[in-house]
């Protein structure tokens, strides 16, 4: 193993914008000796999610900015190849953050925690994973949809904003409405997912298309958008409306924000805003793979994930979110297992 | 009373900025005879808040925009003149939204509820009208502030703002820091009100400020000023944090919001932004006044009235609230009960 060389693409400067060369490096690095207690995973799949940009920007977050020189943080999944902790041995598959990267030294346990047996590789990273769970709490914790209701989902043909539409279908939404960026994702939403209609706002007015669409007003927003989308939403909510902050993907790569202008009327029909954080909810997860599973397996919950082969193509793909260039999960394989 | 004599103010046009006489027209008309069911109010006293600004715009708000030509609506109070209605006998004290006139025809019985003995007229205006009302839930319902938080409160020589911070001091907020707009209010608010800090948002740099007199952070904003105020504190909030959306009295004179820039931190942050309207308390305006009355009485609450003799003035004073030349809660006097 000590001779094993150790592809890494490390961060050096905040990015403006999308991802460019000018701020990575990449460089070919040996394994280096495990220490007692640490454990040296083959990295497998990396899940690509619009927080990767969050972490490369100046500030913190919910988590510190990634150190310039480190390697690009990232969740996904490996198997491990060499273990100095009791608790681990080699061939387990574990999930964590191991960031982009062929090997990952896990120094704490708390890290890396071990894959229950039996679940494809990339449903761990999607329905199974952080997008599917972010989806289940979000819409149900946050947003609380109740029957009847009309809820509306920005990125809807997106990782986690197609499942959340889905959910709010199961639980007897009235109108699930999505907005999306091209005509393909429209259509993939409202046909193959079973939204009631979908939005482009790349073509279409979205005030007007969203008052017709939503000719009872809005009573919950999952937004993954921010920016000018979710003020649009803002001017139609309901009395009682609840706006799931999931993300604001349309802010992460631009350094000035528009600002939104409607929220006031989150005064005017006592509306609630509020953001969450998936990281949050690690001790509820079980209980979301649970509800989801029988949800996945008699159809009612349907999701794409997109494969990319190769690590060096990670920067690519990340970009690919800010650009809408992709439908579903996006994910990064590195390796195949070795079984 | 048929040759009475009604002094109305009407709204002839949406303000643009300040109301101006532009906007207005002053009449005097007889005031016609009651029919059955309906019930004449001579008007003691008026309410002047934020609130009849918002309703002077085109938009419809909480309740519809004032329709051009009719009286500008305000809450106060009167004594029943004449009543054609088993519930009311004349010489009652009686609340509701007489408007900017000096007699109001109650049609709906809906519109006007009887005081109850022995409260002085312009408290039942301010600290147990709509005024410590809207503090008191507000605070405690949507702010929700724990022992040892830090509560920052904007607006806060104002007729709620003044009231909502001492409530959290009364709830053990370990801070309890507001945002007002000249020293002398600054000063009241911590000499006389006991809040631990006050921000002159007029001549302070009020993100350095807030850093300054909120080092834990902010746990809880109670907000009736919105725009660039919110902005900044939205940029140092914990997580968890509430922010009360009270109001947004920088925005009501303006045509265009400087919108919101730092609403993300609500996901970092995991934050909550709620609006409320104090309409839909009705029903438990009782059970805040009766925690109200042993706070006003041992003096863990005080409260500023200043009463501007003159229905003429009405205007004018509902200007000084934008213009921040008040303290504390302003009424206006349009005259004398009979006793």
């Amino acid at each position: 193993v000590a001779m094993t060389v150790n592809r890494r693409i490390l961060l050096t400067a905040r990015p403006d914008g999308l991802v460019s060369e000018d701020c990575l490096d990449r460089v070919e690095e040996p394994v280096a000796p495990l220490a007692d207690g640490e454990v040296l995973v083959r990295v497998l799949t990396l899940s690509v999610d619009p927080t990767n940009r969050v972490w490369m920007r100046e500030e913190d977050s919910y988590l510190p900015a990634i150190p310039i020189g480190d390697v690009v943080r990232a969740a996904g999944m490996g198997e491990v190849v060499e273990s100095r902790h009791a608790d681990y041995n080699a061939g387990d598959l574990v999930m964590g953050m191991p960031g982009w990267q062929d090997y990952w030294t896990v120094t704490s346990d708390d890290d890396a925690q071990v894959v229950p047996p039996g679940i494809p590789a990339e449903d761990m990273l999607s329905i199974y994973g952080g997008t599917g769970v972010t989806a289940y709490f979000g819409l149900l914790e946050i947003g609380r949809p109740q029957p009847g209701e009309t809820v509306v989902v920005s990125g809807a043909a997106g990782g986690v904003g197609s499942i959340a539409g889905q959910l709010a279908r199961v639980k007897e939404a009235g109108r699930v409405v999505g907005i999306a960026g091209t005509d393909e994702k429209c259509r993939w939403v409202v046909e193959d997912l079973g939204f009631d209609a979908c939005i482009n706002y790349k073509t279409e007015d979205v005030d007007a298309r969203l008052l017709e669409e939503c000719p009872a007003g809005i009573d919950v927003f999952f937004d993954n958008v921010g920016g000018e989308i979710l003020d649009a939403v803002l001017n139609q909510i309901n009395i009682g409306a609840r706006i799931v902050m999931c993300g604001a993907i349309s802010e992460y790569t631009r350094a000035e924000s528009p600002g939104l202008k409607n929220y006031k009327s989150l005064i005017m029909q006592r509306g609630r805003m509020e953001g969450f954080i998936i990281l949050d909810y690690l001790d509820r997860f079980v209980e979301a793979i649970m509800e989801l599973v029988p949800m996945v397996a008699d159809g009612r919950i349907k999701y794409a994930v997109e494969v990319v082969d190769g690590l060096e193509h990670a920067p690519a793909t990340l970009n690919r979110l800010f650009t809408g260039d992709h439908t579903g999960k996006l994910i990064v394989r590195v390796a195949e297992p070795s079984a």
